[in-house]
């Protein structure tokens, strides 16, 4: 048996156990009061790599959460005949648990249930971010050197669009250079077919408050005289939309025609949009007409309101007329339309529709984020793609991705390199969601895969 | 000095200790997790109108919450040329305090404070209710019958609908056998001009639940495919009106044309809305087109979104589409139009406007109550007027009421009385929002005001 693959079989007890110890940290980047959490995140994964063999590893501070970085340099380089350069990314910043009353087992601490783990953060993105790390540790325990040099870049705010790696990267670039990056994060379509991700959506998000009187009132002393907060926002909210299509003036004006590989892809691909909605318990699909489902999903853009709130939630009713309304919203972009292009279309329609009456706040709330496409011809994705096949036994699909993975931009930007999606989480695993659970055998397969695509990456690049 | 008038001269710093033990009890009727409360504040004032003098106190048990009743029978009835009866009604139970953030002092400690008495429920309506209460003491003490015969009936669900006190008046019938209702509810319209309330709106109200994903979903992940609650909500919302006119079907059918009398004094008033505005901190007015500020908070209908919340409320953003969106309202009434029939309308309109993937689950929340009114011609209402002069020096307004007194319909119905409104609250005293108040003047002039009105009703009623 493979030297390294046999370190992974022996260790793999003392891997789930580094796992529940990493999901046992709450570092909800979203929420202030968990930001000691996140710097001990950073702290726990940079132990954790300096751990793992001869890594130089450095804590790089920004003037928000900080990024870990690692370096190990053992290969020539590809311009001297040597081995590529490949980053890898995670991140380590997890979703807030909320509605925590929803979940079967604590959130932060790993529970194996029904053959998954279950915890917040498990699937996006600590277990798969840790893979690399282990993987690369089975190496040297293994005595082999890495086929690849390696770079890793590990994020604290992928959860608030990645606010300060933009900069850091392009401070760092000298680091970070690198012939191809590796994402740990961006999960997999299914869990029965690999797949690999070309494409991912971009983000924009804003959040505004409508305000009415300058108090909460009584609905029936003052009703019928004054506008009300909640109307307003529902007028606003509802006038995003017309029969499921974006009605905001000029939303669709910079969208592409789908490229004919993805189309294609997306034809050949089977679906059971059945299957699918009785996963999420949804009824019935909606959404943009003329479209399928995965269409919407992956290669059109959207607008979702997140949250809205105002007024009386509690018990029983109240009958006041509130005084604020609260609306929080992101869209999802696809190649070619601008973050902040796509804000200011939202700022002038909300300006537009709002109602008299009614004083109307505009926050941005994400640093936008470009959609990103990478191409199926690349020397990468054919050695990413053998890799899958090596340990699945069948070649994975080409999918496009909904959710957004906003470094693939600044990485191609700063560095040059493309960045090949591979995660070993699936999209089905309740990210973002209570219950958030990981599958025990990608956990295993995945470590695998980080050993063989490393062994093909050198050998793909190498040649080129 | 008159004896009476002077028991309450020498008493005052008693009856503000009184009003501030009765504030301490929170007795919300709307939130469960304040039964008890509730049931205290019955306790307290049931041993209060035993103290105040050779009162026979009832505790009436209810499927709910209690209701306390009291009987003084000293004279003769009218119709053996006696004193007429006369009913005094009061609510002890109060509205939520949240957002309790917003209040500067504890909302259920009485504080004084820029010359007015501040706590949750002191205005709506513990001070009003425990006037009647003490000027009945003042009688006594002074050695001198009340001039009227007496019946006093505190509820503990106006805040919830009144629900068991219809039931309760219907059962009761006999014991409540009077002549006229006082209502100790149902404040004053401005603090600088004295007024009588000639009527009142009536209510009904739903919530409504939407869902569409059976769970939380990633809203980059699945947004585009399905139907988003918070979009279906909004878009439900938006549809119950068109530019300030409600856009129910049939919701206007009932309406009857503004009665003349109502149309003169409404003209006659005098009404600075830009004061208004400014009091209530607006920036304008808005509602139904084609009717001034007061007609349409009096004597037009409306619906009122309460509460509409759904989706994530947390700091920062997080990208979830969320599973379901809940929105509470409620509609003030006129005369002519049935809670019964604007909820089956409502109702109707709700379900025919539902978009494709949501389920859309409505629940009546409020025992609907009608509209009320009552002439100005009448005896009561005359020795009303006196009483104000007397006690202000100006004849009072006749005034309309926005807000709900649903206790007034089953009065007339059967008790075959009219109720006056007989309350030294104010409508600017921010009931049902944070920082309630009471005016302490008000609370000593109401107090003389009670004594004076028996007087005045045992002339006129007597004469009839």
């Amino acid at each position: 048996m493979d030297a390294v693959l046999k370190v992974l079989a022996d260790n793999h007890g003392s891997y789930l156990r580094d796992l529940a110890e990493f999901v046992a940290i709450p570092s909800v980047s979203t929420d202030p009061v968990h930001a000691s959490d996140v710097r001990r995140a950073a702290a726990w994964v940079a132990q954790r790599l300096r751990k793992a063999g001869p890594i130089e590893v450095e804590t790089w501070e920004t003037p928000h959460y900080p990024a870990v970085f690692g370096r190990w340099n053992g290969r020539r380089h590809m311009g001297t005949a040597g081995a590529p350069t490949v980053l890898i990314y995670g991140h380590m910043d997890v979703q807030p648990p909320d509605p925590i009353e929803l979940w079967h087992s604590p959130p932060f601490i790993l529970t194996a249930r029904n053959g998954r783990l279950y915890g917040r953060g498990v699937s996006d993105d600590k277990a798969s971010m840790l893979l690399p790390i282990l993987a690369a540790e089975a190496f040297f325990l293994a005595g082999e050197q890495p086929p690849v040099n390696l770079r890793f870049i590990f994020e604290t705010e992928e959860e608030i669009g990645s606010v300060s790696l933009p900069p850091l990267v392009r401070e760092r670039r000298d680091a970070l250079a690198c012939d191809l990056v590796l994402s740990a994060d961006g999960g997999m379509w299914r869990p029965e077919i690999p797949s690999i991700t070309l494409s991912s959506r971009g983000l924009a998000g804003l959040s505004f408050s409508v305000r009415g009187p300058g108090k909460d009132l009584h609905s029936g002393r003052h009703g019928g005289g004054l506008a009300n907060p909640l109307h307003a926002a529902a007028e606003l909210v509802a006038s995003l939309h017309d029969g499921g299509k974006v009605a905001v003036a000029g939303f669709y004006d910079d969208v592409e025609a789908i490229h004919p590989v993805l189309r294609k892809s997306l034809e050949q691909l089977s679906f059971d949009e059945k299957k699918y909605l009785a996963d999420v318990g949804a009824s019935a699909g909606f959404g943009e007409p003329g479209y399928g489902m995965l269409e919407r999903q992956w290669y059109r853009p959207t607008i979702e309101v997140n949250g809205f709130y105002g007024g009386y939630q509690g018990p029983g009713g109240k009958t006041v007329l509130p005084s604020e309304a609260h609306v929080k919203l992101t869209c999802r972009l696809v190649p070619n339309q601008r973050p902040d292009d796509v804000i200011s279309r939202l700022r002038h329609h909300l300006e537009n529709y709002c109602p008299p009456g009614i004083n109307l706040a505009i926050k941005e709330t994400h640093d936008g984020a470009m959609a990103y496409r990478v191409s199926p011809d690349s020397p990468a994705v054919r050695a990413a793609a053998d890799t899958l096949a090596q340990i699945f036994g069948i070649p994975p699909d080409f999918v496009g991705m909904g959710g957004t993975v906003p470094i693939t931009t600044t990485f191609r930007e700063v560095l040059g390199a493309d960045t090949i999606f591979f995660s070993f989480s699936t999209a089905d695993e309740d990210i973002h969601a209570p219950n958030e659970f990981y599958r025990p055998e990608r956990f295993r397969l995945g470590l695998e895969a980080w050993v063989l695509i490393w062994r093909n990456l050198a050998k793909q690049l190498h040649g080129r």
